[in-house]
């Protein structure tokens, strides 16, 4: 009987959660939904029969460990989140944590590391059911905001974070009390493995990439032109108040200002995903008086960011007076950019080359749960896994022999920095 | 016992029209439905209690004549339409036909005038329901394509123009055959009187206008952008096909070209009605991959028609082209642009003067029923009524006193044609 490798179990899990979570096109693991949990339990019941630790905490997360000589020196962890979007890939988040635990399989099977070694799955990293940045991972450092549970609700269902919550059997008085369940002076490290969401690896026709920085991000979500519905034919220009001429105006005004970042060097992206008028009042005859919008604005640099949102505040401002039209952003969110530690950076790299893997180091546009990590002064950094179609679809494709590069780069960082 | 004088009755009739429409907000009196049919029977019972001949021809188009003394002689026409859009207001089409009304009363009650007077209440003008222009007065000249009635649906019931017509007692085969109803040897000119679908006798304060022409158009209803729907944060700048960044360049580009046109003095009036991201795929964090938008152009020239129509082709393939996108404007239709006969539309304005009502010449932005007849070679001419709040939607508003102007108008000038 041949012996059942690391990578074989990766495989099988990954063959076992796209079955748990089909929902064809695609997987759909809710965050707080059942096959969120399933997806939680798959990984603890493999991690029991591995001989690991395991705990969830009071938000949910579960921690699987490789107890260190030392227990209570400072530990290395890696992780990522277990959640989808609805009809996503099976890859974005599962990648990270199974990653996880074939490194966990690999170093239990070695010497007896210094400190413990934990895997984390993370719940509710996608914002699109909760609207909140990193809600899992901000709640175990006890920085999610205080009314977080009873404010934020699920998109799909209205209800609460806390309901949701409470129904899948955990607490959220502690994120009310902002209580902690990690602290990040008890971690070493933290590195997140994760496919990577754009087309960059493929082009580039490398497997691996190690990320330089995590983009932050402002996020509009609810941005509108009000103008005046009027006949087409019958109002002069001078008389019309469009709010589709309005809104292609701050468009482009904004496409403009992105080039002109681009030209200076800063990093920087903008997208509008939707972008429309109202289907209870437009027609082909009707001047549009209302258009509603998104706005999603990224950088490296937090700099970036803060200006862009104060110049375009001001151009809403300029162009809706000028034109006889209100243009208002309406509220926004605001994910600082996260610098990845330029050590274990290196120890990566040197990690590849030892592994003969070609790397590239590149930026991460989508937000990670790593930013968190790195935002509460954990050193932190990021392994991206190669991935076709992008993600956040049910194209998504990943290689299974980019990922075991990916865990090959991680278990020869794990080894050279644990020394063992 | 108070006399009913002929505006009494006109307002009597409003009255009824608006309850029999009914359909909170507004009136809805979809074309060859049994609302409209309500409409033409309330006209046709009136005219009878007057004495007037009635006829109703193939397409449902409804006549009422005051005989002339001559019955063989070039008659004298004016009318509108019955049909409303959906939830619109009361007096957009039926206010000409009730001036009709008030105009054969009053000429009944005088010396009998040389050649019959007709009042033509029109079927199907409203494009949202049938989208062809001028349907019903198109269909009477036998000039509407011969493939429409069972080519054309209904926007709301999915239904061909055959089945519809039929159901109401018409006969579709008379349009298949391009069977005419009228002949324009036999119209010595057309009058009609509409509420004005603009703003500009509100703002410049006069109760009527007199149209100088009546603006042509040409509509595209599917204009789509075809780009690719990916991951907002991870895909650069170069590797995006956004949809929503090529609209705004086009349109943007467009209203440049607007202005650039009335700059140079070319009357033009342009609507981006519905602009809109589809719901089933985009997301605040998704690159927009598709955009789906309507384009209405018009001008009282169709040689202006005719070049935007060729630049902005032009304009689409090479935006398309160069940011990677595909731009289909999609099939489209155009009406002509008919000037009003000018010795008509001095006829109408010594008319004014003798009556002491001050009006504006202006050019008509809507379609209207008039321009068939203009087509067709019929001297022909517009008076407007002033009308607040715009038309097609329930806060249309004309004053009363405004609609006995414009009938003052109608009746002196006809009384001087006639010459009784």
């Amino acid at each position: 009987m041949a012996l059942l490798t690391p990578l074989d179990r990766a495989e099988r899990l990954f063959a076992e959660l796209a079955t748990l979570s089909a929902d064809v096109p695609g997987v759909t693991r809710a965050s707080f939904g059942p096959v969120e949990d399933a997806a939680h339990a798959m990984i603890t019941r493999e991690a029991v029969a591995l001989g690991l630790e395991t705990r969830t905490d009071a938000i949910g997360n579960l921690y699987v460990t490789l107890p260190g000589a030392d227990r209570d020196a400072p530990a290395l962890m890696t992780g990522s989140h277990l959640d989808s979007v609805p009809h996503g890939g099976n890859f974005d988040g599962a990648a990270g944590v199974i990653a996880g635990l074939v490194l966990l399989e690999r170093l239990r099977d070695g010497p007896q590391p210094p400190c413990d070694v934990t895997l984390m799955a993370i719940r509710a990293e996608e914002m699109i059911w909760f609207p909140e940045h990193y809600l899992g991972s901000r709640a175990a450092f006890g920085v999610l905001p205080t009314d977080a549970p009873d404010r934020v609700k699920r998109s799909d269902t209205g209800r609460s974070l806390a309901e949701h919550m409470t129904e899948a059997g955990f607490d959220p008085q502690t994120i009310r009390d902002g209580q902690p369940q990690l602290d990040p002076n008890h971690i070493a490290a933290f590195v997140e493995v994760h496919i990577e969401q754009g087309p960059v690896l493929i082009e580039a026709q490398r497997p691996v990439g190690i990320v330089t920085a995590i983009r932050g991000n402002i996020r509009h979500r609810f941005c509108r032109i009000e103008g005046e519905t009027t006949h087409a034919g019958g109002v002069p220009r001078q008389s019309r108040r469009d709010a589709v001429l309005a809104g292609a105006e701050l468009v482009h005004a904004m496409e403009t200002y992105w080039l002109e970042a681009e030209a200076k060097g800063d990093d920087m992206v903008l997208t509008l995903g939707e972008f429309t008028t109202d289907a209870k009042l437009h027609g082909i005859t009707k001047v549009p008086g209302l258009l509603t919008f998104t706005l999603d604005v990224r950088s490296q640099d937090d700099t970036v960011l803060n200006l862009f949102e104060h110049w375009v505040q001001k151009q809403a401002s300029d162009i809706g007076e000028r034109r006889g039209v209100r243009i208002d952003l309406g509220p926004y969110t605001q994910a600082a950019a996260a610098p990845m530690t330029a050590s274990i950076r290196r120890g990566l790299v040197i990690a590849a080359e030892q592994c003969a893997i070609d790397i590239l180091e590149l930026p991460s546009g989508g937000g990670h749960d790593c930013a968190t990590f790195a935002d509460q002064g954990v050193p932190s950094a990021m392994v991206f896994i190669r991935n076709e179609n992008g993600s956040h679809n049910p194209a998504e494709a990943m290689d299974l022999s980019d990922f075991g590069h990916a865990c090959d780069v991680l278990y020869a960082w794990a080894r050279s920095y644990l020394k063992v």
